[in-house]
């Protein structure tokens, strides 16, 4: 493995996060007229900052098979689609209740809440409309198992079905068991999809695409375990959004189970753990092995 | 065209709705645990009763083309997912506020307001994986052809997009040329998607589906000017849901800019014209010309 500085690592994610933002711009509705307050809702949702993390993923997972750009982050897009939907429709009055979305007000705080609920429906469905396009991949096979991917990891059985457990569980003692299925469905399924989009796409080997799945699993624990050390020592000034939260609602994390020293070491033997499964790649999969050490060192 | 009567076209109407319960039976969530509180909203959500005229749609324009029932309903089964979603968001308080679905509690007075949204969102996403599934295509093309289809008629140039320019028309003089719109995109969208579907699914001729579009266009106006008719003359016993709303609202509807007598002239006109977009069909199609009847003379 040839080393990437932490700064190389760093301008990979800013330029991951450029491209995928201008992609965005191109695919977001840009809507005159009656409902143009759509449009402006689900581009200031969209378009508002965050990390670009599950787009850097699978653009690096697709560097792996020498995927061209454009389908790449096309995937990227639709990932980031998903995600950006459950952040707003999770900060509504109902849901987590936050005003504040990296830094500025969240959407129902922007506009209003049947906005917000409207914005990230459209969002969930462009995410799909996104993967349909032939100009996403060339085979329809390949479009069609990345929809089928990413449903699954969106539904019941991934992403919302963990949203209704972390809602449900508020004063239930969640154990560690308990907590680490809540978070594989509610983030870990995105990041998996994020992964091994790019393996769909470069029409990889089950070898290679069982290494990402592996390697995304152990990446999204580790990366919630560092969230949750986060949102416990973090300030809302630095994180771009409300902090100690799960705790003055009694929720269990991975920091109240296992207190704040055997959480730091889980994660980073998540992350060295996430790295091995990353042995069958060479050195293009450096930025990717990077980033299981960014997970867990990042400050928001 | 050999004359249906009303009473074989209501036996079919109920044949497909028990069929469709049957699939939704089959395809929806059935989740034990910490998630059963998804599922069972989910559950409540769509299987609480309703017409079913969308899966109707469907599975008539799919025996066109000798279909076979079981992709013919998964089909069905996915625009009913859209369908039911719709109606859970929009019975939040802060969309259209409604306590009362089927003569039953909405979801969000079953349940809770988070519970409904992750519910929609689960029905939402649920639609594409159901698509996406190779048990209901063998062909790929056919699969992903269908996805990009909905996922156009679901969101912002769609079903989102009219809703948004519902919620933000209070108040406003909407048109004959405004109001048009916002219904073919509320809900002409995906009544034109379940008309198309079963000429996707049969691989029928472009003449065909070119037919059964504009046989949609029509059947889907006619349908929300007698919707609009029915609110603004019916009661919350007979319809099941409260009635009088966009009135009390101050909504511009087809009878407010329209007056009963010609929304009843201008919803026969568009049944008789949708039924002539069928010509090119044999007597396989006279469940569909029924159908033309059936919206503007139904009671609820």
């Amino acid at each position: 493995m040839t080393p990437a500085t932490a700064e190389t690592f760093d301008t990979a994610l800013g330029s991951v996060a450029s491209d995928v933002e201008a992609m965005l711009d191109r695919l977001l509705p840009r809507v005159e007229g009656p409902e143009a307050q759509l449009a402006e809702a689900v581009r200031y949702a969209a378009l508002g900052g965050g990390k670009r993390f599950r787009p850097f993923l699978a653009v690096q997972s697709a560097s792996l098979f020498g995927v061209a750009a454009e389908p790449a982050l096309r995937v990227a897009a639709a990932a980031e689609c998903v995600h950006i939907y459950s952040l707003v429709h999770d900060d509504l009055p109902c849901m987590d209740d936050d005003d504040l979305r990296h830094g500025a007000p969240s959407v129902h705080r922007k506009y209003d809440e049947a906005t917000a609920i409207l914005a990230g429906d459209a969002l969930l469905t462009l995410a799909f409309e996104i993967l349909a396009d032939p100009e996403t991949h060339e085979r329809a096979r390949v479009r069609i198992e990345l929809v089928r991917r990413l449903a699954h990891a969106s539904g019941a059985h991934g992403m919302v079905g963990g949203q209704i457990i972390d809602l449900t569980s508020e004063g239930r003692e969640l154990d560690m068991g308990g907590i680490t299925r809540l978070q594989q469905l509610k983030t870990g399924a995105l990041i998996s999809f994020s992964c091994e989009a790019g393996a769909i796409l470069g029409r990889a080997s089950p070898e290679a695409l069982h290494a990402l799945h592996a390697y995304a699993h152990d990446l999204g624990l580790a990366y919630q375990i560092a969230d949750d050390i986060l949102d416990a020592e973090g300030d809302a000034a630095t994180m771009g959004k409300t902090t100690g939260k799960d705790a003055a609602a009694g929720k269990a994390t991975f920091v109240s189970i296992l207190g704040l020293d055997r959480a730091r070491a889980q994660a980073r033997m998540l992350a060295d753990q996430a790295v091995q499964h990353l042995d069958l790649f060479d050195e293009r999969a450096d930025l990717l092995r990077q980033a299981a050490r960014f997970v867990i060192t990042r400050r928001k």
